[in-house]
């Protein structure tokens, strides 16, 4: 089985952790001779805007389509507005491939990585199906009497019905294959249209779920939660931008961004779904080889499920674990002395050891 | 000096962690010959809205208007749904008495509350100031095509000129004054208008207050710092949602809702000011005496802090502190095996040794 993988390793310390995921990958190949990938690199980003003006070529997206996957490193640059830089390539690419479904682990791998008191590897363990395509990301607004004392700039939030329920149809299909119970983050107390239809969709779609056991909490009630008590959770969907806000709780709570993978899945396969470490581009530590290429390999992890290779991405993910309880054997941001290099080394080593 | 006080205990636990409350303001009248309050009831809150179809008098806007300050327990009940008993009450106040500053102390009290490691009553000493009326809780909306397939729904946040300017310039004051650094929390790179004009606002208020130290995340890197990085923040500014959310956040990280107060300020002093607990209306617990009343009291220093009174807030906030040691006096969700109502008579007892 051959499989084209489109690179777009971006920003910062993005060209560095894709280079360590890029190595399992070419690992695989050499332990697997049913597997195959080639690569195609794409120099898009912020160097990019700054010598041609724009984050991505104009047809990039036609570029695009016809790859299996793409492998994203990291977007963001000082000097290049968060909004152009963003909206411009990762956005864009979510929105023009319908990667509808954000799929993110909240995962303690050790429990050295975790900021809070007494919480083993189990009590850490959900699945966040965030909302990818509409949502308070859709872009849509207007910014009135630009300077005037009556300025006012209006943001609004989309949800269609195809948008919100293909979102939590996904997750109940998910929470039912997993026999796990699934968990709706909303806001219907305040938002008075858009969470009320969400929470609305979600009772409705349940109706065919009967099996399912389900709950449901306003957003700010969630992030107490995954704080306090992140037992509760097992399979979560919410809306885009509170997908966003909890996932990176998730992430404080399991050892921090550089652990912290994202599947931008458009699950009918029209279209190339995409494969992204969470983190920014980090600009402060970009070129000194300290980046963790952990989350980008577990990006890895996520894209071989995608493909229906679970075999190999449980032995990646099984191998992550491994690795990180080798202290020594982990880049600083997790107590180590080791190199962004020399944690794909030893990751590819510990791969071909299985 | 006199003041006067509308009580809106509201549902569940809400009169019986204002009854502790009252119960504070009346010991402190005793001890203070200078000071006297007076207290007058609304029956206001879910049972209202099953008996009378309306969660408050018609009128009940101006029924409040001439108090000085409005003391709330909580608000919520099974069988009414929350975008109505919430934006009809609570909201309709905040609104209706511009009380555009949301004052939400985020203070460890005592190592033990925190379910993070190693923290000590420094780390986590923020005063979280949160735009409070306006933003993506302005409930302007549409739903269309409903129970088609084309069906969508639409919610606007709306961001003035002024409703932004005042809420930063508030922020800066504070900074300013407490000598303390200010983080605005946003999210420019997403939502594209709403977002970047809130950075923008960030930005020229700040040019005029250039002795405060600034810093601007994004809300979900600030979400996690929140877990992993709490020592960065000392004032922070946000929009009404992320303020709800990232407050969430700060009483998971001290000790739960149960420790969480909330001023809803109108600085001008044209309309009365609301104090309130942020916990809901718990109805799992009420009626059982063992709803956490600390919050409530907090709430009274913040009133009296309001008031000009700063030396019994201080005083009433001290004693707090100094009675979440003595963990036997603390209700079951500190540990303790305390009813409310002790609690309450222990904090009278403790304040009248001072
Ligand atoms: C970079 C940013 C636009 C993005 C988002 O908000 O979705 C990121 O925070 C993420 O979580 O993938
Ligand atoms: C009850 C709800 C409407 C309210 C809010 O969202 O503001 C509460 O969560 C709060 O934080 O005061």
């Amino acid at each position: 089985k051959h499989f084209t993988i489109a690179l777009v390793p971006g920003d910062g310390i993005g060209p560095e952790v894709i280079a360590e995921g890029v190595k399992v990958l070419k690992t695989i190949e050499e332990l697997d001779s049913e597997l195959s990938f080639s690569f195609t690199e794409f120099p898009w980003g912020c160097e990019y805007y700054l010598n041609q003006g724009k984050m991505m070529d104009d047809d990039g997206i036609n570029q695009l389509r016809h790859f299996d996957a793409i492998y994203l490193g990291a977007v963001g640059y000082p000097g290049v507005p968060d909004h152009i830089s963003l909206r411009d390539l990762l956005l864009r690419i979510r929105k023009s491939f319908d990667q509808y479904v954000n799929l993110r682990p909240v995962l303690l791998l050790h429990p050295s990585f975790t900021p809070l008191k007494d919480k083993a590897e189990k009590d850490i363990d959900m699945l966040v199906i965030r909302e990818n395509s509409e949502g308070e990301y859709a872009g849509t607004g207007d910014w009135l009497y630009k300077g005037k004392p009556e300025e006012v700039v209006l943001q609004t939030g989309v949800f269609s019905r195809k948008g919100t329920e293909r979102i939590i149809r996904y997750a109940y299909e998910e929470a039912r294959r997993l026999n796990k119970t699934l968990t709706s983050i909303s806001k219907g107390n305040a938002l008075n249209y858009s969470m009320v239809f969400w929470d609305e969709v979600f009772e409705e779609v349940g109706k065919e779920y009967p099996d399912v056991t389900t709950y449901s909490y306003l957003v700010d009630a969630a992030s107490l939660y995954f704080v306090s008590d992140p037992e509760r959770f097992e399979v979560v969907v919410t809306s885009n931008l509170f997908g966003d806000i909890v996932t990176d709780i998730g992430a404080g709570i399991t050892g921090g961004l550089g652990l912290a993978t994202g599947a931008n899945i458009n699950p009918e396969k029209d279209y190339p779904s995409m494969f992204e470490p969470v983190h920014g581009s980090a600009p402060d530590i970009a070129g000194k080889g300290v980046a963790n290429p952990i989350a980008a390999i577990w990006s890895v992890s996520q894209m071989l499920d995608f493909f229906g290779e679970e075999t190999w991405g449980k032995v990646v993910l099984d191998t992550i674990k491994g690795l990180t309880v080798e202290t020594e054997n982990l880049t600083p941001d997790l107590g180590g002395k080791a190199t962004t290099n020399e944690v794909g080394d030893r990751f590819a080593e510990k791969l071909k050891e299985k």
